[in-house]
C-alpha cells in the first residue's frame, strides 16, 4: 500500500542540502554517528536493534524514474541535481554494534562513513528505523527481566502506530526475549512464532458460551486457549471444566484459558482453583489487557498463578517513553573533526569506538568512549558490517541476535536489571577525545 | 520493503476464529462498531481520521497465492478453509463519520456490516489504521487551537514509529490544520505541502557558518531558511544580517531563520531585534526542538516573536497519550443484538447512530447515541460510505476534509477548545438503546 522503501521517505531539507553539496562539489568523506543522547528515568539501558532493516535500506537505496520525474516537477531542484540523483547509490561504510547489544547514552550504535551527500540523505530513514526498534526492544527487555520463565507474547499490532510499527515491534520484542507475537505477518516474514487465542466476538456470536468453547476447540484442536471474561470469568471457568471431558473423548486437550479484564490476580487465583478442582491442573492461564512490565511484576509478586502474558498497547507504543532523545550527527568531514555546540545538545567529535570492560563477577562494569585511532583495552563494540555499500556478511539470524540479548541481560549488574531507576552506568571519555572536543570548540569560536 | 497491504497483517486469532466460523457455516450478517472507550484527561475531543486508508484496504482485501501456500504450510488450517480463503473478498457495508468529524467516547466512528468472517478478519488492521490517525489528528488539533495563525509544520518522521506512522502522521496533522510536513513522500503521495530548512550538519561541514548560509541560499534561492543554533544563536543572526545585502544583490531573499535549542522565547526576542535592526523585518522566525502544544502556547503567551513551529517527536508519537482505549466490537449477529459485559469494558449493543445537536450560539451542545432504527432529531453523523464492498463515492479530497476540521473546531464550545481538561461533553443514551442493553444482559445471565 505505502512505498516504505521509497527514497522520498525523507525530510525535504535533506534534498535541499544535497542541492547545496552538489553545487559546491562537496563530496568528501563524512562520518556520521547515531546515538541516544539521554537516558529517561524509566530505562536503565538500551538494546541495539534495527540494523538489519537499515542495511537492507542502504543496499537498495536509489531514486526510481517516477520519483525523479516528480522531484523535477516540484521545481525545487536543478536539472543537474536530478541527473546526479539518477545515478545516486549508497557506496559508503557502516560500522555498528550487533543487534541485541546493550548500550548507554552517548555511545555510537551505528557509524556511517560515506561521501557527504550519501551520509546526509540517509539520515531520516536511518533514525526512523533504528529509533523505533531500539525503543521497543529496550521496553520489551524490561518485561523479560520482570517475568523470568513466563511466556511473553506481543499482542500490540492493533494499537501500534501503523503497519510497519506493528511488524517491527513484533521483531523487537522477539529479539528482546519474547516467545512470539500475535502478528501473523511477523511469522511469515521473520519466522517469529505466532500465538493466538480467541476474541470476545467469537463468544458473542454464539448463543451459548460453552457452545462457543466447544466449536472453537474443534476448529483449532492443537491450540485451544479459551477466553473467559466475556460475561463472567469464574462462570466461564466452570464451563471449561464441564466441557473438558467431552473434548478429551474427542482427543482434544484444552491448553489454556485467557483472562482479559477485571482484577487479574484475583481472577487467576479463582480460575486456577476451579481448573485444579475440575481435574485440569495442566491448563495454563494467560492474562492480557493493558499490561506492562510493572503490572506483570505486580501480578507475579501477588502470587497470581499466571503462566503467560499477552502484552500489547503499552509495549508496542512504549507508552511510558514513546520516543528517545536520539540523533545522527556529523562528527568528521574531509578528515577534520566536527562538533555541534547547541545548548544542551553538544556532541563528541571524531570517529569513535566504544570499549566495554567487565568486572571480576563477569558483569559489565564500565564503558569507555574513545577515538577509533586510539585503541583501548576492553571489548570493542562497533564492528564493520558494510564496506563500499556492500554487506560484509549475511544477515545474522534473528534467533542468534535473540541469544545475544539473553547473554547481555545476564551480564547486566543487578541494579540495571531492576525496573526502578538505577544510578547511571559509567561511560567514560578518553583523554584524547576530550582534547579533540576542546580543540574543535576553539576552532569554531 | 514491507507488505503493508498484506491480509496477513492481522492477529492469529482472527484466522483461528475464521476456521471456527467456516466449520460451523456461521456466515450470517454481523455488525461491528469501532469506537473510543474513554477520554484521557489530556484530550477534550477526538477527530475522526483514517477512513480513506481503511476503505482502500477493504476494497483490495484478498489472499495472494503465496500467502495461501504459506498458511497451508503452517498446518494450522484445514484445506477447505484455505480454499475458502482463496475466494475471500470484503463484500460488506460501511457507515462512518466523515474524516475530520469531531467525536467523543462511546460514539461509533465506523460501522461494518458484513458476513461474520469478513467483519471479523478485518478487525486488526481496521483498528491499526483508524486508531493511529485519530490519535495524531486529535493531538495536532490542539496545537492548531493553541497557535491560531501560526505556521505549523510536522517535523516528526524520524521519530515516528516506522515509515507508515511517519506518512500517516503527516496526513493526520495536515487534516487537523497544519500547513504541511517535512516529509517529502507525504507531498508526493497526498499532496501535503513539504517544508524544510537546513540541518546542523550542513553548517558543520563548512569551515565558516556564514559561508554555509550563503551556499545554502544560492542552492535553494526560493526557500532560504537558515538554522542559527549550531554554535551561537545570536552571533549567527548577526551573520544573517551581514550576508543579506550580498544575497539581495544576487536577487535572493532570506525568508526565515530557525531556532532549535536553548531558551526559545529569549533567543527569538534577541534574534528578532537583531534582524529588525539589520533591516530584515520581513524575515520570519521558526522554532523547533521538542515542541508540543503546551510549549507553543507558552512561547506565544511569553510574547516570543515566533512565526512558525516545526513540531516533531511529541506530536508524531502523541507522547502524552501514545495510544487510545479504543475497540471494534460485535454489536449484532444474525439479527440479534450482542453485548460484551467484561468488567470496565461493557459496550452498547445494536446498530447505532450518533445525533448531534447544536445550541443557539451555533456551538455543538449535546450528542445522542441511539439505535439506527429509531430516528432522532439532530445531525446524523454516520453516513453510508461503502455498500457490498464498493465505495459509494470517490474519496473526498484531503483539502476538503481539512476544511471540515476547521469548521468543526470553530463549532466547539470554548471549554473544549482549551488545552486543559474540560468537563465531559454530554453524550446521552436513548431510552430504546438502554432498554436493549438491559434485554441483552438478561439473555446472557
Amino acid at each position: 500500500m505505502l512505498p516504505t522503501s521509497s527514497v522520498l521517505l525523507t525530510d525535504l531539507y535533506q534534498l535541499a542540502m544535497l542541492q547545496g553539496y552538489f553545487e559546491e562539489g562537496m563530496e568528501e568523506t563524512a562520518v556520521f554517528e547515531f546515538f541516544v543522547r539521554k537516558r529517561p528515568p524509566e530505562r536503565n539501558f538500551f538494546i541495539a536493534a534495527g540494523l538489519e532493516q537499515l542495511l537492507v535500506y542502504l543496499e537498495r537505496l536509489q531514486f526510481t524514474s517516477p520519483e525523479l520525474e516528480w522531484l523535477a516537477g516540484t521545481g525545487r531542484f536543478s536539472k543537474e541535481l536530478i541527473d546526479y540523483l539518477s545515478r545516486f547509490r549508497f557506496t559508503g561504510d557502516v560500522d555498528a554494534m550487533p543487534e541485541g547489544t546493550v548500550f548507554f547514552p552517548n555511545e555510537p550504535i551505528v557509524r556511517v562513513t560515506a561521501p557527504l551527500p550519501q551520509a546526509q540523505l540517509v539520515e531520516t530513514r536511518l533514525i526512523n528505523l533504528l529509533h523505533f526498534q531500539i525503543l521497543i526492544a529496550s521496553k520489551a527487555a524490561r518485561s523479560v527481566l520482570a517475568a523470568p520463565g513466563a511466556l511473553l507474547i506481543d499482542f500490540g499490532l492493533r494499537r501500534a502506530h501503523g503497519a510497519e510499527a506493528g511488524l517491527l515491534a513484533a521483531r523487537a520484542c522477539y529479539l528482546a526475549g519474547f516467545a512470539g507475537s500475535s502478528t501473523v505477518l511477523a511469522e511469515s516474514i521473520y519466522g517469529i512464532p505466532a500465538y493466538g487465542t480467541m476474541a470476545h466476538s467469537f463468544i458473542q456470536a454464539h448463543e451459548e458460551e460453552a457452545e462457543a468453547f466447544i466449536r472453537f476447540a474443534r476448529a483449532q484442536p492443537n491450540n485451544v486457549v479459551l477466553l473467559l471474561d466475556t460475561y463472567d470469568t469464574e462462570a466461564a471457568a466452570m464451563k471449561v471444566v464441564s466441557i473438558s471431558l467431552q473434548l478429551k473423548q474427542e482427543g482434544i486437550a484444552i491448553r489454556g484459558v485467557r483472562l482479559d479484564s477485571g482484577d487479574l490476580a484475583d481472577h487467576a487465583k479463582k480460575v486456577r482453583r476451579i481448573l485444579d478442582a475440575g481435574g485440569l491442573p495442566e491448563v495454563k492461564i494467560w492474562a492480557s489487557g493493558n499490561l506492562d512490565e510493572h503490572v506483570v511484576r505486580g501480578l507475579l509478586s501477588a502470587g497470581a498463578p499466571i503462566d503467560g502474558f499477552g502484552i500489547g498497547s503499552r509495549l508496542d507504543t512504549s507508552a511510558d517513553v514513546p520516543y528517545l532523545d536520539c540523533a545522527y550527527k556529523l562528527q568528521e568531514y574531509a578528515g577534520r573533526a566536527r562538533r555541534k555546540r547547541s545548548e544542551g545538545k553538544a556532541t563528541w567529535p571524531g570517529r569513535k569506538q566504544v570499549y566495554r570492560r567487565t568486572g571480576p563477577d563477569g558483569r559489565i562494569a564500565e564503558d569507555l568512549l574513545a577515538l577509533e585511532s586510539e585503541p583501548q583495552e576492553g571489548e570493542a563494540l562497533l564492528q564493520p558490517v558494510m564496506r563500499a555499500g556492500r554487506r560484509l556478511a549475511r544477515a545474522p539470524l534473528l534467533t542468534e541476535a535473540r541469544k545475544q540479548v539473553a547473554a547481555e541481560l545476564a551480564r547486566l549488574p543487578e541494579s540495571l536489571r531492576r525496573l526502578e531507576e538505577a544510578a547511571s552506568y559509567p561511560v567514560k571519555i578518553s583523554e584524547e577525545l576530550a582534547r579533540l572536543a576542546a580543540e574543535v570548540d576553539a576552532r569554531n569560536r
